[in-house]
């Protein structure tokens, strides 16, 4: 029974070191070293291979690298093939430390105090209360929960959006289509944390923002095609956005000539809100694993149907 | 029976509307506006009057309206009279989101990623976990303990240094000068948080900045001349110390000419990490001195001896 990894080889080096101490009696190849690939069970992959139903015969699970697997081409999947997405607790942890950070960075004006600070200029802007900055989160899966948890704390009122009903503790929670606009209206800090599907591209448009409270923010760690560049240059420009927080872009890398990057109220970071640790991913893997082959289902596998 | 506020103006027509509301059978007046001055009992300040013994007789507390009273000179005012600093939650939330935000740009590198946007360049670094961040407050008061409470949900290995012993959960606590180079041989991201008194003018300077790992950070949310500002400069120049967040300077406001205000890896914003709020302050005021009539002790009351 051999386990394949097929994504950054240097990431591959430290899953082969933990595959070797955690579970030494799976083989572990590294791809495009695939040895007997009949034996292949198991792909860990931020791209399947071209037709894998030829290529991996006896594949029984597909784990993707990445929280989301928007990136997979599954048409050469076959259906019996059970995809599971990456929820583990490295992910969860970087994008709470994104999320809180971009939200505080909006709540405390520290766009304008950077702009105050080119210009050398001490002014003071009064501090506002958390209890008068509403945050809302689009998306209440694993990271969207875990982000609304944190900020929370520090007092904001929060709520969040989903397709399908949700209830959280001190969550005002939203769902489905009919709620959004209700949810936007009341939202100061908009936060993208949705899967990229046919219904969530091109979502964050000048339709939405208009939806939003005069003046709000937001802060993109979904996926790039879920937000329309132009319309939100457009709305910063007039004063409907005030600031926005992307850390992703459409395309990747975003190219050198985009108006984006040097928009003084817009951060760019390069896809690194949050990244899947070794350590604690191939945990997720082993014990996700171990489920499949006690006939328990696995944490993470999505409905290729709704596509997330 | 009479209550004097001398401060900032604009705040003291809150807090006049405030104490009508709150406590209507105190008098409420507002400097230089006195009335009989023989009837105010309470003075809450930034700055005492001059000769305070003489202008208003029958003092019995001065309370100051900000979170330190080193500003004070409390040379005039009689050492039976006691002097009670500014803890009230509106503080306490602004310290929390300041240095939250503060240590979370560091941790995730947004220094760097902010120099990579200006030159247009995508280029990722890899995400560290908060497990090997190591965080430090020096300063154990109410505003050190609830950064370090708050820091610690994140999963950075927090720890705390004060003068006096102190016990937190999940926090290293460091008591007394003899702890001090340990404290700081183990902090990644040093927070001061200290009052200013003789004991800490100046205190981070290069010798300092010697006993912290190579490439530390640091937030200084005290009060300027705690930093020795060349020192500061030559450590970011040797590579000795990486990032510095600077709320307070020395002088305040920071003149135009300064290098510090142009250096890529020093962020200063014009003291407003957090700021008394109107609304809780005078319900902290009036509690005190309701304790004060009941010769109960009172809240954030200093020892004029240490200073703090």
């Amino acid at each position: 029974m051999t386990f394949l990894y097929k994504a950054d080889p240097a990431r591959g080096e430290q899953w082969a070191r933990l595959f070797a101490q955690k579970a030494p009696e799976l083989e572990f190849r590294l791809w495009p070293d695939l040895g007997d690939a009949a034996a292949i069970r198991y792909l860990a992959a931020w791209q399947p291979p071209e037709d894998p139903a030829r290529t991996l015969p006896n594949l029984e699970v597909v784990f993707s690298v990445g929280a989301g697997i928007d990136q997979f081409d599954l048409s050469g999947v076959p259906a019996h093939v059970p995809v599971v997405r990456m929820i583990e607790p490295g992910i969860v942890e970087g994008m709470v430390e994104y999320v809180t950070q971009a939200v505080l960075t909006i709540h405390r004006d520290l766009f304008d105090y950077a702009l105050r600070q080119q210009q050398r200029e001490w002014h003071e802007m009064p501090v506002r209360a958390a209890a008068s900055r509403r945050v809302g989160v689009l998306g209440l899966g694993v990271l969207g929960t875990a982000v609304l948890e944190r900020l929370r704390l520090f007092g904001f009122p929060c709520a969040g959006w989903s397709r399908s009903p949700r209830t959280l503790d001190g969550i005002d929670c939203y769902a489905g289509n009919e709620t959004l606009g209700a949810f936007l209206a009341r939202t100061d800090v908009l936060i993208c944390l949705l899967p990229l599907t046919e219904a969530t591209r091109g979502l964050l448009d000048a339709k939405l923002f208009a939806a939003l409270p005069e003046g709000a923010s937001i802060v993109n760690v979904g996926r790039g095609p879920q937000l329309n560049q132009d319309d939100l240059l457009a709305a910063l420009a007039s004063g409907r956005l005030r600031n926005a927080i992307l850390d992703v872009t459409d395309p990747e890398p975003l190219p050198a000539s985009h108006p984006l990057w040097t928009h003084p109220r817009v951060r760019i970071t390069p896809h690194i809100a949050s990244a899947t640790r070794p350590d604690t991913a191939v945990d997720v893997v082993l014990d996700n694993i171990r489920r499949h082959r006690a006939g328990q289902p696995m944490l993470g596998q999505i409905d290729r149907s709704r596509g997330y």
